[in-house]
């Protein structure tokens, strides 16, 4: 097999898998800050794993649709989770799929959804399959499961760069969609922290958070429309830049999670890439006054693309700070004008409420009346950016070396952000302290730490990460513990069960509390109709 | 009774009904104008209304919640199109409810559902009643019908200045909810152009399009939670900034148009009084350079308040041109910063288009280095403003005098903007010429004319207007085609049949080849969950 493949379990490529070296030398690193974390254990190889038989046979007449190979089933039988990575490295796969089918056309996944729903089989759609929220895993017991995966579906089929707009196929990834985009000079600039391995189809299913802070936050703002193949005929909106025909037929889709139809391509908003870009970092005493400055620049119209807070803990352990301030970073970006101005009016906010610029903004300004800036010289911006796209490579290190490392978000408006925040916290560390061994508090203590990944006017949408000794060998009950404290308060204090991680299987319990209930009974009205024997991802968001 | 009436036919309340000699003078006035229209007519007076008799009888246990009262009948019998106004100046009031709900609190919405499920009769929605599209008017044939009218549940609730939001009662109109915002120093700033009657219960039921033409074109962008009551419980949305839990809740029910439940109040994002406001005409020789200007300023990322391109006819009747030019007329505001910076750069695009500006930018712009500068001066810009108002109240002395005035509108992406308009106006043109009599061209010829009412990066939301004599006696029929031949073009040539306007009654053969056919069968599957008994007004959107 030619083609580049991912790791069975973790993160990347299989030939981005540290050696033993280079392991025992992160794990010594990660000793080193975090002041917790064992010695080296080995994950369990491929060919160690046990593998349940297939209980479907591919039919003779859909050609090489169907694969039953090993590493397909092995490499779809979990998402990207902290569970997930446990059980991967633990050489634990317990729902493989039975088979995986790899579409190159939509004829062939309305071929796949017939066949599955003649073999009573269920069908999970796949797309990058880095979901947090047990969204691929088919949990899903007796009955036999295909892993429906979108990979060769991966073109941009057309531009529009009149109305800026392009025609992209839901297997695409981050990467792959931004190649050929550059070709025209354009970009998406849709960028999660999965954006190496994730899709477009699995970003529009399960509402991916990007790279814009405020304003354009979610996939959502960027779709134009929606094609989906379904069980009863394919879902077709209309291009439309705006509508106010009956309730959005593409806003029933974004958020579906695969259990409506399948994503086979979209129409999405593109833009020129950026001309003007600044970033500044702004250091604070205090998270809430820092929170106050973002509360008053999410509210006062500027837009900025990037407008992160990062408590001062969680800034010390992505190496943006040294422990005693909170980190606000600060972004503009156009592609048209120069947006010193955004930023100058930006930072004076952030000073009105005790913060302190670490160096004048950097980056470039493109200005028709002034030079521009260089690039470089924000330490602290650059080593959170690192941070942020290095985290997943990092954390298959920290499974390895009894790490537990593992996050959470939400959003909640700006009046209960304060009792939020405090309750939120409060929580989750008692908890974390009675299922973590060590010190409670000062060096080698666990890490609850907070960020602001989105704001928005009405209130932040808080980030927490969670570093802790783990439980060797009982790493997912011991997650799973705090995660259910942790959700508890989320859910208790009002917020959301998930800003931009969908709810898959995993976030079920809480979600259910969340929803409006007649919302939940004409969802599961609207699944019956298009897919009465229920094939698509079953016990995802609702249940049949 | 007290309190001031609605007029029971046309706009405004019934002491504005101008006076016989006040109706001439206008008249003369439109045709010296329009070089069409004859002589006044006079509407038939409620006490000449011939109604049909209630066919339902107010059940004696649920008190004064219910009125069989002729005037409030007759005044919930039709929306506000053109075709309404004609036939409630004929005093032909078809479909009268047979009685109205005046409900108190949600108990009583309640109520209302239960006893017409258990009577079998259906129960529309009724807000401000300025429906366009047949939303309003009880078209049922022997169905008995209540109007549920929530006039009585027009409170601002709570206002949460930390998060700048409020939660508003459905049945507050827009002068109601701004007055009640006022005393807060804040504001919705949701001005369609039925303001002053319309309510926000309908807004969200309709996705009405506001003021701001571009980022917040449509009240679904000020929404943050919904709470309605369904046949089968109450459907509340947590407050949340944002979210992605699922398919969105709130979308579900944003355009519902009342046929999944009764809106009872909304918490809305609301914002300070704007201290810097510019604005600016700028004029083009031709339509499509202005609508090139467009494209770029809204692909800009400037996001100017209002951004609307009024073609040179258009701007000529309503008194803001001189027929030869199209008129843009750009604003921004802010509560926060100057505004003077994003205006230049925004007329540095438009001149770039060829625009010349008709005079600097006017308004204030409160800036911390520099004087304020004055209010006033733009003339075309206040005689739009003026115009966009006042249409409504002219259109009933347009109807009185013979002249037919009707408008439709849509959405378009910018690469298929030219031959959509050029079609669209054929089209138009080509049908008002079959059916109206006079000129084809010149003085005294009808008008058709366009003008954005929103703008995306993505495309623009064109309005067209068409003036025309009318038929007297066949004024519905006369629209009805020309109506009919305009939907026919706009769904052709790959335009919405709605930007704002919402779908009704009337929209609905156009709608129907719209939307996506899975999703239609979803809506229903939907329906049929919330509403088992298909009380809620049956008809629109989809058919039971």
């Amino acid at each position: 097999m030619a083609r580049r493949r991912l790791k069975h379990w973790g993160w990347g490529y299989e030939d981005q898998a540290p050696s033993r070296e280079e392991l025992e030398r992160a794990a010594g690193g990660v000793r080193g800050q975090l002041g917790f974390g064992g010695e080296i254990e080995a994950a369990v190889p491929l060919d160690r794993v046990e593998v349940r038989k297939p209980r479907l046979k591919a039919p003779a007449g859909l050609g090489n649709l169907f694969s039953d190979d090993r590493y397909e089933r092995v490499s779809r039988a979990l998402g990207k989770a902290y569970r997930d990575v446990v059980r991967g490295f633990r050489g634990e796969f317990e729902n493989p799929p039975d088979l995986v089918a790899l579409p190159r056309d939509e004829s062939e996944i309305e071929a796949v959804l017939s066949w599955a729903e003649a073999e009573g089989a269920a069908v999970v759609p796949f797309g990058g399959g880095t979901s947090v929220v047990g969204g691929v895993e088919p949990r899903l017991g007796d009955r036999p499961v295909v892993s429906l995966d979108l990979r060769r579906l991966d073109r941009v089929l057309e531009v529009d760069t009149a109305s800026m707009a392009a025609r992209i196929q839901a297997g695409a990834t981050g990467p792959g969609l931004e190649d050929q985009l550059r070709r025209h000079g354009l970009t998406l600039r849709h960028f999660p922290q999965s954006f190496e391995y994730s899709t477009l189809g699995g970003w529009i299913a399960t509402r991916a958070g990007g790279h814009f802070a405020t304003l354009y936050t979610h996939i959502d703002d960027l779709v134009e429309s929606v094609r989906a193949i379904t069980p009863r005929g394919s879902w077709e909106s209309r291009r439309l830049p705006g509508s106010g025909a009956g309730p959005s037929p593409d806003r029933a889709l974004i958020g579906s999670e695969g259990i409506l139809g399948v994503i086979a391509e979209a129409w999405v908003r593109i833009r020129p890439r950026p001309e003007s870009k600044l970033s500044c970092g702004v250091e604070f005493d205090e998270f809430a006054a820092a929170g106050g400055a973002v509360r008053e620049i999410s509210q006062a119209g500027l837009y900025p693309t990037n407008c992160r807070l990062l408590d001062a803990l969680e800034a010390a352990t992505t190496g943006a700070g040294s422990g005693e301030k909170s980190l606000l970073v600060l972004g503009f970006e156009s592609a048209h004008h120069p947006v010193d101005e955004q930023m100058r009016i930006a930072l004076e906010i952030a000073e009105e409420h005790g913060g302190t610029p670490n160096s004048p903004p950097t980056g470039r300004n493109v200005h028709p009346d002034s030079t521009n800036r260089p690039v470089g010289g924000d330490e602290a911006v650059g080593a959170w950016r690192s941070a942020f796209l290095f985290a997943p490579y990092l954390r298959d290190t920290l499974v390895a070396c009894g790490v537990l490392s593992e996050t959470f978000e939400t959003a909640i408006t700006w009046d209960r952000f304060e009792d939020f925040h405090a309750s939120t916290m409060e929580a989750v560390r008692a908890k974390v302290a009675e299922v973590c061994d060590g010190p409670g508090e000062g060096p080698g203590a666990p890490r609850v730490t907070c960020r602001f990944t989105h704001v928005y006017p009405d209130g932040p949408a808080p980030y927490f990460t969670v570093m802790a000794p783990a439980v060797r060998g009982g790493e997912v009950e011991q997650w799973d513990e705090i995660k259910a404290a942790a959700s508890e308060a989320v859910i208790e204090s009002g917020g959301t069960i998930t800003h931009h991680h969908a709810v898959g299987r995993d976030h079920r319990p809480w979600y259910d509390r969340q929803r409006p209930a007649p919302f939940a009974a004409a969802l599961r009205a609207a699944k019956k109709e298009l897919d009465p024997a229920a094939i698509l991802n079953p016990g995802v968001l609702i249940d049949p």
